[in-house]
Parts: C-alpha cells; sequence; structure tokens
C-alpha cells in the first residue's frame, strides 16, 4: 500500500503518477507495513535494531550525498591529459592564441560544441569557465545590481520572487535565497512543473521573475519536461518584463540507456514561435562529462539577452580559460564525440543506479513504505519516505558511517514540508560500497518507519 | 622646456617630481618647440605633416593598446603544457582528486605558491579561476548586494565612492562604474597616491568605501609605493567600516632588470601593526607569468574577509579549476620556479621597452613637448604630452595604423581632466614592429604639438 504518497492530495504530483516500483510486492513474503499489528511491528523492531547495531559495527564510511564521478569515470576521460601538448598548435580554426587574451565569449569552436548539447546555434551561446554554477549566479547577481535588459535592478525592490519546482536542486535554492529572493516551491508533475501554479503566479505576479528548472532527467527525480510543458513554459505571459526562466540543462546528453532515451523539446524555438523570444537562459556544462573540477561551462540565450550579459561579462574578466576551451573541442570534435564519451559514462553508471534500485526493490518492494523513481538518465534517484521519516532515516544512515544527502536539501530553505524526500547520488562510490551503502539505506528506512508507524499506533 | 609639466601647479605629482627622461637636451640640435616662433613652427609643422602622409601610406597595422604578452612569451611559457598529461598522477599532496569537485577555495599547493609570490602566507589566500579581473569584480559585486563583513550592502546606500589613483588601470575604473560607485582621483606621486588626499577622504568620509591601487610597477606609470605609503595606507582611520583597499598587485614579481628591482613592504603585516587587519584585499594572478588567458588568480586577505568571501564563494561555485592550478604548481615548484620563468620573461621584454625609451628619448628628448618616466617592471610606459594633446595624438596614431590605448583611458570615466596621459603597452608587438610604432607615435605627438603650439600663438 502508498497510502502516503498516493493519496489524493497527491494525485496530480510526481509521487502519486510515476511509474514507481511496486513489483515484487505479490512475490515478497513480507507483509506491507501499515497492515501489521502492535506486536508484529514491536517484534519486527526489534530485529531491525539489532541488524542496525550490527550494521553499525562495521565501521561504514561511505557517500551518496553528492553528484559526483567515479575514480572510474575520471579515468576514462584521462587522454584528454594529453589532447594538448607543449607541442600543439593553441589557435583557433580562425587563428585567435587561445594562451592569450581576447574572445571574452568564448572560441568559435567551443560554442558550436556546447550548442550541439543543447540544440542552439553556436552565435547563441557563451562559453565560460569550469562551473555553469557560477553562470547562474552571475545571472542572478546581475539581475540584483543592473536588472534584466533595462529593468529596475531587483535590489530596488522591495520582494522578488522565483518558482521552485520541488524536489530540486539544492544549489539552485541556495543561490536564490543568498540573495534574499523569496521561493515558491511548485510540485513536480511526471511532466515536470505543475504547469497551471506555474502560469497563474508568473502571469499574475509581476514579483515573480524567475523560475529554476532542470528540464531533463531532473535533479533528483530524473523527470524530463513533457512537450506540452515545455510549450506551456514557453507560452507564459508574465507579469514582470524581467522575469526568466532559468534553464540549467545540466544532464542533456547524461542518458543511462542507450535504447530507452528521453527526449526534451528546444525551448528557444517554442519560445520564438510563441512571441517570447528573450525569456530563457539556458545553462550547460561538461561537469559530468569530462571532469567535474575542470570543464567548461556556457550560457545560451537570446541575442538581446546576450548582448545585456555581455556588458557585464566585459567588465567582469577579459576572457575566460580558452585553452581548456580547445582542449574540449579537440578531444570531441563534435557531438558525436560527446556521444561516444556519454555512453561510456553511461556504462560505468547505469550498473551502480540498477544496484541501488534493485536492492531497494528487494528490500523494500510491497512494504508500503516508500516509492522512489527509476531515472532514465541524469545523477540522482529520488526516494519519498513516509511523511517525517526523512531527516531521521538520513541521521541513522549517518550514525552508522553512510553520508547522504541532508533530507530537505531539494527544498527552498532546506525545509521540506512532508519530510518525506531524500536525493540518493549512486555516481562516487564503487558497486560494492554502492551496494553496502543502499542495504544499510534500506534498513534505516525500515527502522524508522516501524518507529513512525508505532508513534501513530 | 617641461613648463606644462613641471608647473607649480603640479610640483606634488608624479609628472613633476620624476627623474623624466630630458637628457639629450643638451646634445640635442632640436630647438625646444615652445622656444619656436610661429614661422618656425609652420616650417616644422610642413616638414612633420609631410612625413607623417608618408607614414600613413606605410599601410602599418600595429597594436601597443593593451598589455599583452607577445608570442615569444607564450612560447617560452609552453612546456608548461606537457607538465600533465594522461598517464600523471592529478591528486594534491594531500590526496585530493582536481579532476572532481572539491576544495572550493583552491588547492593547498597552489595557495603556498601564489602566496609566495606576494609574500602572503598559504592560510590567507583563496586561489580561483583564471581571471584576478573576476575576483576584484566579484568582491564589488558582493559588497553591492551583501555589504562588507556585515555591513549595510551598498546597494541599499545613496552613495559609494572609491579612491582612484590617476593614471590608473581602466579595467578598475570600469569596475566601478558599472556599478555606479562615485570615483575620485587622487594624483599619483612618486611615492603612490598623495597620501595626504588619502587619509583626509577615508578618514573623513564614510561614503568612501574603497581605494584601487596597483602598488608595484604601477600601471601605467611603473611606480611602486614607497614604505611610507604603504605604512600611512595600514595605518588609516577609515571614516566606513566596509573600507577596503582594493590591492591588485598584478606585477609582484613582474622586474624589467634583475639588478635593480623595486620591494613593495608587504602590507598585511603593516595592517596588523596598525590595528587593521582586515582592511586590505590583494589580488595577484599568473596571467603575465604563463598564459595570459589560461593562468591562475588568487585572492588574499584576513581569516574574517576570507570567511565572509568564501560565504558567497560557496554559492557560487562549487569549486575552480583545480587542475590548471596543479599544472602551475608541478610547473614551478616553488618562488624560484617563478623567479627563474620571470627572469626569462624579462629578457623577452626588456629590449621592447628600452627600444620605445630610446627612441622617445631620441625623437622627443629636449622638445619640451612630453615627459615620459622609464620603468623597472611592470607592462606599461606612461607617458604625458601636452594638455590637451593626448586624444589628438591617439587619433592621428590610429589613422596611420597604430592603435594605442585610448586618451583618458587612465583616468575615471575615460576622461582626462589635461587631456595628456597616454599609455604604452610595449609587450604585443615584436621589436621591430614596436620600433616602427614608438617611431609613428613621436612624429603624431610632434605634429599635435606643433598645431596646438601654432593655435595658442
Amino acid at each position: 500500500m502508498y497510502t502516503i504518497i498516493q493519496s489524493d492530495k497527491e494525485k496530480d504530483t510526481a509521487a502519486g503518477i510515476f511509474p514507481v516500483r511496486q513489483s515484487g510486492k505479490e512475490k515478497n513474503k513480507m507483509k506491507a507495513y501499515q497492515e501489521m499489528d502492535r506486536t508484529e511491528l514491536e517484534a519486527l523492531r526489534k530485529e531491525l535494531n539489532q541488524a542496525y547495531e550490527e550494521a553499525k559495527g562495521m565501521g561504514l564510511k561511505l557517500d551518496m550525498s553528492r553528484g559526483k564521478p567515479s575514480e572510474t569515470q575520471l579515468n576514462m576521460t584521462m587522454p584528454i591529459m594529453d589532447v594538448l601538448g607543449a607541442d600543439s598548435d593553441l589557435r583557433t580554426e580562425g587563428g585567435v592564441d587561445c594562451r592569450n587574451y581576447g574572445l571574452m565569449d568564448g572560441i568559435p569552436e567551443a560554442k558550436a560544441l556546447m550548442g550541439a548539447m543543447i540544440g542552439v546555434p553556436a552565435e547563441n551561446v557563451i562559453v565560460c569557465g569550469n562551473a555553469s554554477l557560477s553562470l547562474m549566479y552571475d545571472a542572478v547577481s546581475r539581475s540584483m545590481t543592473h536588472g534584466v535588459c533595462g529593468s529596475t535592478p531587483w535590489c530596488k525592490l522591495d520582494k522578488v520572487k522565483f518558482l521552485c519546482p520541488v524536489p530540486g536542486y539544492d544549489r539552485h535554492f541556495a543561490i536564490t535565497e543568498h540573495f534574499g529572493i523569496e521561493m515558491i516551491p511548485i510540485p513536480m508533475t511526471a511532466d515536470g512543473p505543475d504547469m497551471d501554479m506555474v502560469e497563474q503566479y508568473v502571469n499574475h505576479d509581476e514579483t515573480v521573475k524567475g523560475i529554476w528548472c532542470v528540464p531533463k532527467y531532473s535533479n533528483p527525480q530524473g523527470i524530463t519536461y513533457s512537450d506540452e510543458t515545455v510549450r506551456r513554459l514557453a507560452a507564459l505571459a508574465p507579469a514582470a518584463e524581467d522575469f526568466r526562466i532559468y534553464w540549467d540543462n545540466a544532464y542533456a546528453i547524461h542518458h543511462l540507456y542507450e535504447d530507452s532515451q528521453d527526449e526534451l523539446l528546444e525551448i528557444f524555438g517554442e519560445c520564438e514561435k510563441a512571441g517570447n523570444p528573450d525569456m530563457v537562459y539556458e545553462f550547460v556544462s561538461t561537469s559530468k562529462v569530462t571532469f567535474s573540477g575542470a570543464g567548461i561551462a556556457a550560457v545560451a540565450s537570446s541575442p538581446k539577452n546576450l548582448e545585456f550579459i555581455k556588458k557585464s561579462m566585459t567588465i567582469q574578466t577579459i576572457g575566460y580559460d580558452k585553452i581548456n576551451q580547445l582542449r574540449h573541442v579537440r578531444y570531441f570534435k563534435d557531438i558525436n564525440g560527446l556521444k561516444a564519451q556519454m555512453k561510456k559514462q553511461a556504462d560505468i553508471i547505469r550498473p551502480k543506479f540498477e544496484a541501488v534500485l534493485s536492492i531497494l526493490e528487494r528490500e523494500l518492494g510491497g512494504l508500503g513504505i516508500a516509492t522512489w523513481i527509476p531515472p532514465k538518465g541524469g545523477y540522482f534517484i529520488s526516494f519519498d519516505a513516509m511523511e517525517g521519516c526523512a531527516k531521521q532515516i538520513v541521521a541513522k544512515c549517518k550514525e552508522a558511517g553512510v553520508v547522504m544527502t541532508g533530507a530537505g536539501a531539494t527544498y527552498p530553505y532546506g525545509k521540506d514540508p512532508k519530510d518525506s524526500n531524500i536525493r540518493i547520488a549512486p555516481s562516487f562510490p564503487t558497486p560494492g560500497e554502492m551496494a553496502q551503502a543502499a542495504e544499510l539505506f534500506t534498513l534505516c528506512v525500515k527502522l524508522v518507519s516501524v518507529e513512525k508507524l508505532l508513534e501513530s499506533k
């Protein structure tokens, strides 16, 4: 039974609509926890507690907290280190010396490459340093001090709000919180953010200046926005002239399977059609394509937006690291190089996702105490425990040596109103460590759930 | 005669105090222009005009506008491209994998290296991306939105002012102008900024929040602040708690001569002694040590300031490019590696400076129409023409194919009240080009000066 997350109240949110793994329910001899009486639950608690104490004695030290590539992934990319050497010509095709100042907005070849990742022409792309997060921070910071294409600087306004599809990416929320921007949670559905709510806010509240989106293989749910969602976003009629969609296409080509991939409608084309050519800033990077510490990042937008961005950027820097841009271009050559790389990445990551999913299934399937979404790409598995359990689960994991993303991190201000969502990041540990961590995690889920159910008996 | 720049009014500014090259005056058969009568000047104008028309016909295409390293310099640094390869261990000494996320504030080895460049302990240093300019921009931008260590954000204040020693660096002034900060020019003396004025402003006007300084081999004059100037700066008693010295130590180790180098007093130590431990942000980079497009940059400050900076930085980025930090560390090893590199750089640059200086001397010495300062380091020669001539000189140069830094660029808002200062950047052209450019430049100086003198006759 999935009462908690399949309640009517939840019907139109992601948790209720998804093909959450419930299989095993029939096969599994385990009784759903909610059907157990007090005596059964108490016996179970004793048993689980014993297992937990044993687990604690194992001295685990594992981290499932952040979407970090593993050493195997990083090793796979090492040939990029030999692409440029002391004998290389470090000039662009157009003859610009990448070692020197110049080309503030990136080398043309890198613009084309990053554009290809997201289906956007090179001329709409600015290629920068190693972090798309900095570009998002800059976009918000710039709006605070200089407004958006001539609008009033946000720091001069009494109130600025951002819509935050939840669960979402903690570092997005950290940026808006840092600037004192009020965050409004928007529930995710299987098709992306609840568009009725988004339209209601954006089209009628001029203090709403932005929405954070991870439109493909979203963080943490792995949801790809449906074509209809993208079209409705593109067709918004914002009350605020300086409203922008912050389109963090972090997992644009980060598929887990070759034969089953999500497609995301290219949003600039839709915006153009809808008469909103300037409504989107798109962000992309190679952090999870090459090296997460030393990739390249880009921002894409309309000519009008780019011109405004460059006005600040030209004050902010003489130029980004073009040698690293060139290194990436020479390594990948084109989109096919990127795709081949991502296939290799998937081959390393996929087994870890599958290990976690199979342990979740085996240990929790049919117990009625949790749901999760098997993703087709991205870096995370979104897990929903029973209401009021997430913090305790994460604390129990930590006590036994397994670090999870903090409960609540997927919500603005770190506050998950249901204390239910936990983000699992399977990429970093080895498959063996991953299995150990997942086992411990499911044990903690069971233990905390039993305690919760006993409380309410 | 140097009436224009040696007038009483100018007595305590750099132009009046410096050992400006006046030699040749005796030897030179050329008569000082100011001593010529109208007929002589008209004959001279005709002659110069003819030479200028011939020069225009040469189709020159030269750039003396920006402090860019030359190809020879960049080639000299190419071995750095082989320091890290596919077989390298990309871990720090402490075992951190530079390919992955982590160490937001830089790898310890890079902190030590950058700290050594400026005589500051590693723990006071944050190492970032490729541009110290971005760090300065961030410092100002952060103060606008978040204040300084708890002070009111500047965007909430009616008025914010910065002191700008002049002539100075145009990109500094561009940052403060971009944020609407009022800039107050402070004349440079041979010892640094006019400290009486600085004290007057900083200690009595709480809207003065900063001063831009290039304390060593200053841009453009090549002046190194005297010990007394550093001590007086360190001993300021600012009216504003959020006043900071923006100490851009861009040319910390950029000497032209091995046997004649300026020494700059380390300012943090002086601040500590004076009871002002938190008053300085120091910036440094390897832009003109390795590759100007792909070096590493750092900010140094007190623990309190660093803590505040990191609060924003941790929102802004997950981390900077640590592989490039490691590449620099492995290439240089320590301060001796840096010094050896800078000796090689100097060997390439010095002849260009000397070529310009000797042409200035040969062509303009004794004419009483200009002064300039022979620097011992840095990237520029500061040139002062007769009042009201700089713009025309730069325009004339451009017309004949030689691009100079825009006249006025060395002053806030691009406005040199005397229209006199021109920044010469000798590093980029080849020595041959440099000589050609300098010849044309001096021709334009003479022509415009004659025209000016004729106007006033």
